[in-house]
Parts: structure tokens; sequence; C-alpha cells
């Protein structure tokens, strides 16, 4: 491993400290399909949701049941989530992501809330701390009328990884 | 055509037998864009609703009008028509598809309804039956508010093809 | 500038001028992350809602308080948006966009509308309008629960580019 390898390894780690979560063990999915699929240099990652082990962590209608820090807080577990993933995609060594292309995030939400973008600076925030300006990415912020699990965030993600 | 062609070809025959629908006309869609697009080795195909010629052969709510194996049937449907596509993207030779890298699935449900994952796993699951190893994809599954024609599943695709 | 980028141009230039609305300033967006990001051939552009400078011109639900014509210059609106963040991506020569891959259309609806596609067949005109061929895409339409600032369209899109 390279220093910045050690670096982004380390705000990885720093990130899931600061949530309270450990996202280094293995990564359940639902159903019949895999985590990511790596082809060419372009590494797709499934739509994730703010499951630490068993538990979903933040479930209902963000602007309902769900203020909006609880809605912030889902979307940074999915995208700890993401990363995490995106680690195994790479061999462990997250230095190898050169640039997150696009997060779709989808927000189970009231019929009003309308903060659906700033819900998702949630996630923003945790790929810049993690991955610096190849965190920089794209971004389509959608409220939805259901997610699997009650979930109140779903985010799947595009990278470039070298 | 090599056997390994026509093992896929007859899968998919299978597949549409299996379901009770023909496949095999064209593949209309409603509006002013393409089916699908190829770009290098990889191709877009645009979201299918569960058209089997002029009707939709799945309509409303999932969990609501609509029961769960109804609903997972509807995503049958989608996905057989985006096989139909790549079909035609690929000059009928389905063993040129080497991996689907993401499909998106919309799910038209009720307020409660949070089994989208699981009517995606129709979708997945036809996949796998024609493509085989190939046909493993990553899945973002989302519950809508409403979807063209009042169609329960809607689902894109992207792929790579030689 | 060959004579293709100029005659794109003025497309570009007229279909501003058929909505009356300007194109050419900053494209403003709402949060931590970037418009557009260019990986190779490729072009990601984030998801765009119809705001021109500060004022999102079309709000509310298609099909209840957002007749169908309001929605389809909504969506008319975020595809002006997504182009002039690709001219931006292109150093201003719209000629060098050769093909518009996807474009993701998400319709803030009434629980009875049905004609999500009519909307989105705004914006793929408009696309048509400038780029010619190279407009012509692949398209996915949903209608959702909510989406930022209570637009009625959000439009993403994804372009191969020389």
């Amino acid at each position: 491993m390279t220093s910045a390898s050690n670096l982004r390894n380390a705000a990885f780690a720093q990130a899931a400290a600061d949530l309270g979560y450990d996202f280094d063990g293995p990564i359940k999915i639902g159903g019949n399909y895999v985590p990511y699929v790596v082809n060419g240099g372009e590494v797709y990652v499934s739509g994730q949701i703010p499951r630490v082990g068993d538990k979903v962590v933040v479930t209902g209608r963000a602007g309902a049941d769900v203020p909006l820090p609880q809605a912030q807080l889902a979307a940074k577990v999915c995208a700890m989530r993401a990363l995490a993933l995106l680690r195994q995609a790479v061999g462990g060594d997250l230095a190898r992501v050169k640039k997150v292309l696009r997060i779709s995030v989808f927000i189970q939400c009231a019929p009003d809330f309308t903060q659906q973008s700033e819900v998702s600076d949630g996630a923003s925030e945790v790929l810049y701390a993690v991955l610096g300006d190849s965190g920089v990415h794209t971004r389509t912020s959608v409220g939805v009328y259901q997610l699997p699990k009650n979930a109140t965030v779903e985010l799947d993600l595009v990278a470039v990884v070298a």
C-alpha cells in the first residue's frame, strides 16, 4: 500500500468511527444479484440501504417520522456501505478509486418534503471525506414512495478505478 | 452461431414459453427516443414496462391491487423485453452479451409495501436463466408513485457486449 | 469552430429563445457535488430541475397542480440546463457531443397520472432539436413522490463526447 492508500483507509476508518458503526464485516445484500460489478476501469455498486449487519438503522419517511439530520445519517451510512464495497472491488486499496462518476440517491419522504438535496449532502460529505477530490461526483436526488425494508434512503454509485 | 449462442437463444425461448408470452415481434416503445443505444462495448436499454404487443399485462400498485407474485411476473416480462432488445443490439446472438452491469427497477407500490427487492428477484431470475453468469448484475430497486400507463414495474439496463 | 458547431450552437440559442429563458449564465446547483464529470469519452450530468437563475420555473404535481403542457415545459427546461452543462464540458462546442446515451426523467405526479412518457417527450424534443441524431437517446421515465424544491421534473444524462 502507498501512503495515499493509508491516508484513504484511515479516512474510511475515521468516518466509520464518527458514525459509530462498523463497515469492515461482510456487506449483506438482499436478493439474487451481486453487490458490485467491475468492468474495465468502472465499478457499478448496487443500491445500498442504511443497513449495518442485520439491522436497517434508519427507517421511515423523511419529513414525517424521520427528521432531516436522521435522513442525512441514513445517506452517510449508505455511502459508507458503497465505499466498503468499492474497497472490496479494488482489493482493499481505496487509493485505486480515481473518480466517483455518479451517485443516485432515492429518499423515502413525506408528500411535501422537498429537501432531498440536503439529505444527499450527507452522502456527498462522506465521499469527499474519504476520497478527497476523487470522491467529488455528479448526483441525482429523488423523493420516492417506498424503499426496501422501509429504509429512508437508497444510494447507488458508479466509479472509475485504476 | 456458436453452440453458446444456441444455448442462450434456447434459454430465451424457454423463458418466453414459461411466461406464456411472445417476445419475438417488434418491441414497441411509447415516445420520441430509441429502445437501445450501442456505444463501444456497451448497450443502454430504455426503461421497459411489462408490455406484450399492445397490452400492458400487469398494471396497478404492488401491495394494493397487485399481489407479490403478479408484481414479480411484471418484472420478468420487463426483463424479457430488455433481453429481446439486447438480442437485437447484438444481431440476434445473445452469446455476445458478456455482462449485465446494472438493472434499475422501479415498482409502483402501496405506501407500506417494502418488498421491492423481492419484486426485482423476478427480473434477476430471468436474466440468470437466459444469460447465466453473464446475466448476474448490480441492481437498484425503488418503490415509486406511478409509472407510464399505470404499469406495475419499469426496468432499464446497461450491458457489456462483444 | 466548424460549421457543425455553429449549427448546433444556433439550434441551442433558438431552443432557448423558443422557451423564453436564458441558459448562458452560470448553472447553479444546490449541494456539495459537481454539475458534471468528464471521464474518458463520457460526460455524466447531475440531475437538473427546471431552474432558471434563482427560480424554479415549474413546481408542483403533474396531473394535479400542473397540466401536461406545463410539465412538458419543465422537461424542456431541464434538458436545456443539461445541454448548457454539456456545452461547458466540451469547451463550448456542442458539435463535440457524439451521442446522448441515456436520460432518466423523474416526474413529481398525482397518484393516477400515467403520462410520464409524454412529459419526457418535451426533453427528447429539445435534445433532438439541438443535437440532431446525436441527441437521440435511451430514456427511463418514472413518476415520483417529491423532488428537490418541489420541482415538477428532474432529469439526468450521460453522453459520449469527442
